[in-house]
């Protein structure tokens, strides 16, 4: 029997628009034969549909659209989607979410999720009920495990601690499947696939049966995901991998054996060569991270709509230079404009930098020096400021002269404003406010410092070119906002800082751990792990950053603004 | 029995000032002849603790402190307080939301919290496990109905759809009980004591038992909690209640009746008077957001510890003068600091009447021009802008050209500023990105802006004149970002907007339902519809505004940036 896994790139809301993708990739899949075609989780919403689920013209209106799809897709070719439904029990959450399984014009099957993850970015349980009991879909004498997303999640994330009473995967097993399919929405973080590649084997072997993976692509808003669907067959291998970051079409063919033993699966290498060659080629963990920043800077800005090109400011460093030439590629150079504002603080380089970059980028340059500005305002401020030292409020005068003039622009010509700054910045509060952190999108948010440098140096191999000055990468990193300021004047050398706040932010390690585990001075330690919970009030206002890592600031880490850390008895 | 309703406001976090406050009250109600105290939910850690929780040296302080607090408390008093404690099993999330009740220096029993709110502000299935039998906590021969707050509310909230399978209260009743004991972190929203004081009241009605519940009071970041901790009666009757928005220790006689009747609950006058009188004095909502805005500024000043002044720019417009008034009520007079900000495009109203508000309210003020700051901007961006016209470009550049004049006295000074956006404006996304929604507190970002006008008239009445002008209540509304400009150019008037923004946001109703309930014209509905949906991104970088109805913006509603609204093949 031939599948067809259909990786789709859906918008969020966009009923009609989602609809028709599954219409003509369920098209088009019957045009190479296709049998099945599986699409991702909510593939009907998009994901995450967030609070559009609590609106009930909105779940109608998804019902409608489910009908829609039955009716529009072709008869003879099976279809599993999925989409939030009402819960048809009285009581319990509203909703569910299910996969769907179309046969000539109609629903014939319906599996319900059972495990709804609810941390992180996820809140699953503020929508959805869960199912609570694991049935085969038969479809064509074929016996399928069919399940959605987290359900197959249960063994193997939270070992040895298990989040879940239930366990889909072995409760489907036990019922005697041919195959399981899965479908996801299942964000990309750096190295996920390969996780996903170990659990996917694991539960092969564990059962002997193959897996089909039908994940979704595509940026919505700060959440990204790389795709990677997959089958492997019985022993694990991975037999068919989608391309990552692109939507595509994977066929495979599923052969129950005859004897009893564990069903075939094989790619169907016409359908599409670069699936079949990524089970060969593995993956760069830089180039992933590449290609997720470009897709969702693409994505943010095809699927608004809203903007003709996207405006970084050039400061002449490493972070501004790296956004720059991820909308490049994601873009095109025309699609670009960066401007460099220097000040009396700013050093020549930073300019010359900044042109040097907007020239081998090839987009469009302005230099809009903010000395008139900033005066403007210090005289302003004088009669309030007069005898006070220059200081914090000084130093934001300048950023924020930046963040007036960019966004002057975004205005005026219906740019994007991306934002330029990093993740070490954001965790310790290094930026100011309507300053260097105004902008629609923070391309490089949750990449530390440590990383933009790699990333940069990833840039300029895939140019085979210094696109990025090698000035710009080996100067020491500065804010020039007061003179000779360097970074480290206030911060420890980012390989030290960053360390500490990938434990800290990353994977919630406390002070006494981080100590012990670096050997770092504890009042060294306590003064960051502080500025980075005193920074909570910058990030809440910050803009929504595109998520690469594990554990991204924004929806998925919700921490109060008002608190007071203590701890018996002392301050931690 | 003598029982201590404490109503405390806790801090998010802050173990030790926590611990504090609970023993201190257990001391006071000891003193005053207390045989049981009873805390709110959570408040070892103050709710809402958020991912404080997914901290594992958090959750082991935690534990500490309860030890501490078992240990400071007097040893022949029964304190029943709320902490987040490890899940014992091996399965599920690792954490329970739990009653603990401590005897002589050591707990005596624990309730697992069973009903897990997880929607609009709750997260709470995000950290716990929700417990799944009901027993009895026997105390000195009183049979206790203990339980945690979102137990009580299966019933009655969601009817007649039921959220929950179980029923706790039905369930606890069955179990033979004395009296019901709650406790709660029960957010404040206008009129919701109506629906608490209904709801106890039909509880004890159906099962002839009686009911205490104790409430947080306070604000933490946004959400505000309002106390009213209560007794009701075995008839419903309400026999004690503690003021609103303020600490406060109730002290209630509970006595099981000796012939198998009710028990009977009667409030001691003496041990608080003001509780007393509120059990005849009805509440008035205005009264009540003054009051719970009043709380909010003074918390968020007063638990960050971190600002000198409050600060806010004042247009001679009714949002900065109710805006700049509550924080005078919550802070005094000579903690507000007032700058009005005249342009070419303010009328002189404007200044005067900000002036008028200034010396009425008694605060400091200043006056800075922002010409010069509009001027130099349009000067460095005339060589890109010449030739385009007058837009939102140049409009924004004045509102952000405030926007850094205040944060600069802000930085300086250590002044929090205050945003003045109500929920029209934010609703619609009339406001000014890194202009005049710059702030670290929206306070009145959940206020309708009719309400506003309803707010300036009762904080007027409370002084017995009008200090806040009757030219700024007057006059008609307007951003004053371009000559002669009204708010109603872009609009439509208020009445007419926040009645349809009222049934969108906070109702949820849709288009269809909106049109035929208003007879507005369809066009002129979707419009608005439209016009709050593309404003999300604004919002989603906007300072945490108090939340005082039951659908704010903030983490309390969670919609997508990049998403697009088509239904049925035609956009929406």
């Amino acid at each position: 029997m031939l599948f067809a896994l259909a990786q789709i790139n859906p918008i969020v809301g966009d009923l009609e628009g989602n609809a028709r993708l599954v219409v003509e990739r369920s098209r088009e899949a019957a045009s190479l034969g296709a049998d099945l075609v599986v699409f991702p989780e909510l593939c009907v919403t998009g994901y995450p549909p967030l609070d559009l689920l609590e609106n009930h013209a909105f779940v109608d209106d998804v019902e409608r659209t489910i009908s829609r799809i039955a009716a529009d897709v072709p008869s003879r070719l099976g279809v599993i989607i999925g989409a939030p439904v009402r819960n048809p029990a009285r009581v319990g959450k509203r909703l569910q979410n299910v996969a769907i399984v179309l046969e000539d014009g109609r629903e014939t099957a319906r599996v319900v999720k059972a495990l709804l993850p609810t941390y992180d970015i996820f809140d699953e349980y503020r929508y959805f009920e869960p199912g609570t009991h694991r049935d085969v879909v038969s479809f064509r004498g074929l016996r399928l495990g069919l399940h959605v997303c987290e359900d197959m999640w249960n063994n193997e994330e939270q070992a040895p601690y298990h989040l879940y009473e239930a366990n889909p995967i072995d409760e489907l097993a036990a019922l005697g499947i041919d195959v399981f399919v899965n479908l996801s929405a299942s964000p990309f973080a750096v190295g996920k696939h390969v996780l996903r590649n170990r659990v996917l084997s694991e539960i092969c072997t564990e059962h002997g049966i193959p897996f089909l993976l039908v994940n979704q692509v595509g940026a919505n808003t700060e959440v990204l995901f790389d795709g990677d669907s997959r089958a492997h067959a019985a022993d694990g291998t991975l037999v068919a991998c989608a391309p990552s970051f692109e939507e595509a079409l994977v066929l495979v063919d599923v052969h129950p054996a005859a004897d009893g033993g564990p069903t075939t699966v094989a790619a169907v290498p016409a359908a599409d060569p670069s699936a079949q060659a990524r089970t060969a080629v593995p993956r760069d963990d830089l180039a992933d991270l590449h290609d997720a920043l470009v897709m969702g800077i693409r994505d943010y800005v095809n699927k608004t709509g809203a903007f003709r090109k996207t405006l970084v400011g050039l400061s002449g460093g490493i972070d501004s230079a790296v956004t720059a030439a991820l909308a490049v590629a994601a873009l095109g150079p025309d699609r670009v404009v960066g401007v460099t504002m220097p000040s009396r603080f700013s050093s020549s380089g930073s300019v010359d930098d900044s042109l040097a970059l907007a020239r081998s980028l090839g987009i469009g340059f302005h230099e809009i020096p903010i000395g008139p500005a900033v005066d403007a305002f210090e005289g302003m401020l004088q009669p309030l400021f007069a005898g006070t030292p220059f200081g914090v409020a000084e130093e934001n005068l300048q950023a924020r002269a930046r963040g007036v003039t960019l966004m002057a622009v975004s205005n005026k010509f219906d740019y994007l404003l991306l934002t330029t700054g990093n993740k070490s910045e954001l965790s310790v509060g290094y930026a100011t406010l309507y300053g260097d952190m105004s902008g629609g999108l923070a391309v490089i948010a949750d990449v530390f410092k440590t990383d933009v440098y790699r990333l940069a140096e990833h840039i300029n191999a895939r140019h085979g070119r210094s696109v990025i000055p090698r000035s710009t990468i080996e100067k020491p990193p500065s804010a020039e906002l007061r003179p000779d300021q360097k970074d480290t004047d206030s911060l420890p050398p980012y390989d030290v800082l960053d360390d500490i706040l990938r434990r800290y932010v990353e994977r919630q390690e406390d002070l006494e751990a981080i100590v012990s585990e670096t050997g770092h001075d504890e009042a060294f330690v306590a003064r960051i792990l502080r500025l980075v919970d005193l920074s909570e009030y910058k990030r809440r206002q910050a803009a929504p950053g595109l998520r690469v890592s594990s554990k991204a600031f924004g929806i998925g880490r919700r921490l109060p603004i008002v608190m007071r850390r203590t701890r018996n008895g002392r301050p931690s």
